[in-house]
Order: structure tokens, then C-alpha cells, then sequence
């Protein structure tokens, strides 16, 4: 058996070992659903980026910009954080520059890992065939919201630990946790969620159907993998 | 209603305003269950230290010594960490001076709360009953184990907020997944905690009849205070 271990935050990923093994890199409400959905479009890559500015500055060069500071769309920016603004027949083969408040962040601190994969409840199904069939230790590292820990990413930690139940064995009490608390909700994820300080904070926004999206299992069989600066997919 | 947060490990105190609540630092396994049995047989007062030094120091002055360091009892200590230790005729109206991996460090960190209060299974019920009293907003600290999050600490944080139900209303995802945690786990408490990390450790220790006894609800009835560098019986 392999391990799985889950951070909870970005401010306690200096605690895990990422040499050696794989990093899913989860930020459910929205970024890496959006990023998923994204590659599933047929975008032909995305590249996370920290700040507005660098942002900007890709997009000048011929990319959609896209992403929000404290859940809402940057003004200047193409796109928000919505998985629905980039369903778009017109971003085929295009490149996104994406700069978001905590997945871009999670991303790019986990770069230590043999790998970094993009993980969601949408590429669910296609990331646990993957992670079956490397049999490497796996890291979920759970982006949360401005350094807190948040409902819906450990609730994704603990659906990977039980999709992985058969090659990967939890290691540590985070990811203990985050497994009880999808087993005791797994058939009323959008209850919970619902209850949890982001979906509180999004609702103010209007995208109550982003919450009800970026919770949906195996949408997509697509695998993005963070590598030289950019998302791409899993070949 | 008054509000309950939790934090997860002391690496994430920051995160929290703590100057106008109360603090309820908590170890369960096993420094803050050692301090509870410890005042309720009559115990003056104890005095929680960072080092092993000052731990030293304070037993030259007359202080009984107390802690571990990786669980097991320091050198040339008096007694280790084990709340049977703390049962002792003899340690009425004594002062005791500790230190230990987790435990000291959560105390010694939420010192610019209101107030800093010793939370444990063992007095949860006189916790409760204060802090529905005094209605003050509460942060439960978790000591966790060296900066991770920890099982048994979640637990309790997710019991007492179940237990503050009617004056406190919980803050925060961690809160929220806390109980959850102890909502589904309430009815085999042992069952969940034997999983965890520091259960698994200790047994290596021989010391599965702490694990228990740590988890027995409202087995005393007072509360320690932090103030002043040493804690009180809460008058």
C-alpha cells in the first residue's frame, strides 16, 4: 500500500514531504474546478500566475485572463472564477492566464512534489485511475481560504481517500479527519457544503449554481498536471 | 448567541483576534487531561514552562517536575505525563511545574486572550457551564501534535461545541468540521481515537489505559485558569 496524506492549508505544507511523491493541488470553490472544466473545453493550457500583475502581463501577450480577488472577478480580466465562463468555444486551443486568491498559491507551493496534479470533484473518477496506477504517496494539498481550512477541500480529501481505498492507506490524523467527514456526509455533499463559510461568502455573489457544479463526480476524464509554469494535460 | 471557533494547531493561531475571548487550550492526550485530574486531587497550582530547563529550575525551588518530551517521561522529572501520576495524596497543595511537547506551548500561545481556560473530556461539563455563563465569545486552541492537527483534540473541540449549543454558535470551517467529526463519531469515542496518530504512538508506551481514561466525560468539576504563569482553580 501506498500513503495519502492530506494539509489542510497552505500554511502547514512545509510539514509534509513532497520529494518522492505526487501533489493534488484542490481548491474546490473554484479554482481548480474552474481549470478542470477549462481542459476539458479543450483549452490547451493554463498558467497559474500570484499576482494581478503578472496576470495582465500574459494577457498582453495574447492570453485570456482570468481570475478573482476575494471571490469576485478582477476588473480588467476576461473571465472570473465561474467553471461556466469556461465552457467557450472560442478558448480551444487558446492559453488562460488565471490568478485566483488561494489555488494559484496552493499550486505553486507544492512544486517540491515529483508531480503536481490538479484535483476536483469533476475529475474525481480520471485522477484516482491515475494515482491507482502510479502507486506513488499521495499529498492532497487543500488550498482552504486565506490560510484557514475550509469544508470543501478536506471534503474532497476525504473522497480521494476513499476512491483510493484499495492502493493508498491514510497516513496522519488530517487525513483521518477529512475521511470520517466525507463518509459521514458523502450523501448530502451539497448540505454540508452549503453550511460552510465560502459557500456563504459565494451565495452573497450570486453563483449558488457554481457551488451545486463544482460538487458533481466524473464530469470529466481529463487530468491537468502543473509542469513549467503551466497546466496541460495528463497525456 | 456568543460564537465558537476552533483553531486546528497552534502553527494557525495567528489567524485568530484573541484579545476579548476566552481561550480554551486543550490536549488531550495527555497534557491538559494531567492538569485537570491534577487540580481536581487538590493540586495549588502548576506551572506550565517551555523548556526542560525551567522545568529543572522549578524543581530546585521546591516544585514537583512533570512532562515528557516524544511522549515519555523526562530524566531526573518527578513524574511523566500520565493523569495517574497526578493522583497523588501527597501533591495536595503542592505547586507542580511541567512541560510538555504540545500542551505548554498552546498555553503559553493564547496568553493574549481575555482569559485562558484548561479544557479536557474530563471537565467538559464545568466548562460548559462557565462558558455558557459568562457568554464570551471562545476560541478552542488544539495543541495538536509538533504543529500537525490531531484527531483527539478535534474531538473535543467538536464536543464542546455540541455541549455550547444553546449560547454559542460556531465560526469558521474548522468549527464546522469539528462537529461534524464528534457528531458522527459521540457514540464510540475510543473507537475513533484508537485510529489516531498519538493513540497509535502511546500504545507503543504501554499506555493504552490513558487513552481511555483521557476520554471520560465530566469526571471532575473544576476549571483551571492560566494567569500569571501559572494555573488556578477557577473560583
Amino acid at each position: 500500500m501506498n500513503k495519502i496524506e492530506v494539509c489542510l492549508t497552505p500554511e502547514l505544507i512545509h510539514q509534509y514531504e513532497l520529494p518522492g511523491k505526487i501533489v493534488v493541488a484542490v481548491d474546490i470553490f473554484r479554482a481548480t474546478s474552474c481549470m478542470v472544466t477549462g481542459m476539458a473545453y479543450g483549452v490547451k493550457s493554463i498558467h497559474p500566475v500570484a499576482t494581478v500583475e503578472e496576470c495582465k502581463e500574459l494577457g498582453n501577450k495574447g492570453m485570456i485572463t482570468a481570475g478573482e480577488r476575494g471571490g469576485q472577478k478582477v476588473d480588467g480580466f476576461r473571465i472570473g472564477n465561474s467553471p461556466f465562463e469556461y465552457m467557450q468555444d472560442e478558448f480551444r486551443n487558446q492559453s488562460i492566464a488565471v490568478s485566483t486568491t488561494n489555488g494559484t498559491k496552493t499550486i505553486l507551493a507544492s512544486t517540491s512534489a515529483d508531480q503536481v496534479l490538479i484535483g476536483a470533484f469533476l475529475n474525481i473518477g480520471a485522477l484516482t485511475d491515475y494515482l491507482e496506477q502510479t502507486r506513488k504517496d499521495v499529498v492532497v494539498h487543500c488550498a482552504g481560504w486565506k490560510g484557514t481550512v475550509n469544508m470543501e477541500d478536506t471534503l474532497f480529501a476525504g473522497a480521494l481517500i476513499e476512491a483510493l481505498a484499495n492502493t493508498h492507506k491514510t497516513s496522519g490524523d488530517s487525513a483521518l479527519i477529512a475521511h470520517q467527514l466525507y463518509e459521514s456526509n458523502k450523501h448530502d455533499l451539497l448540505g454540508i457544503a452549503k453550511k460552510s463559510s465560502h459557500a456563504i461568502r459565494l451565495a452573497g455573489f450570486g453563483v449558488d449554481r457554481d457551488i451545486a457544479f463544482c460538487l458533481s463526480e466524473s464530469l470529466y476524464s481529463i487530468v491537468p498536471e502543473f509542469q513549467d509554469g503551466c497546466l496541460q494535460t495528463l497525456s
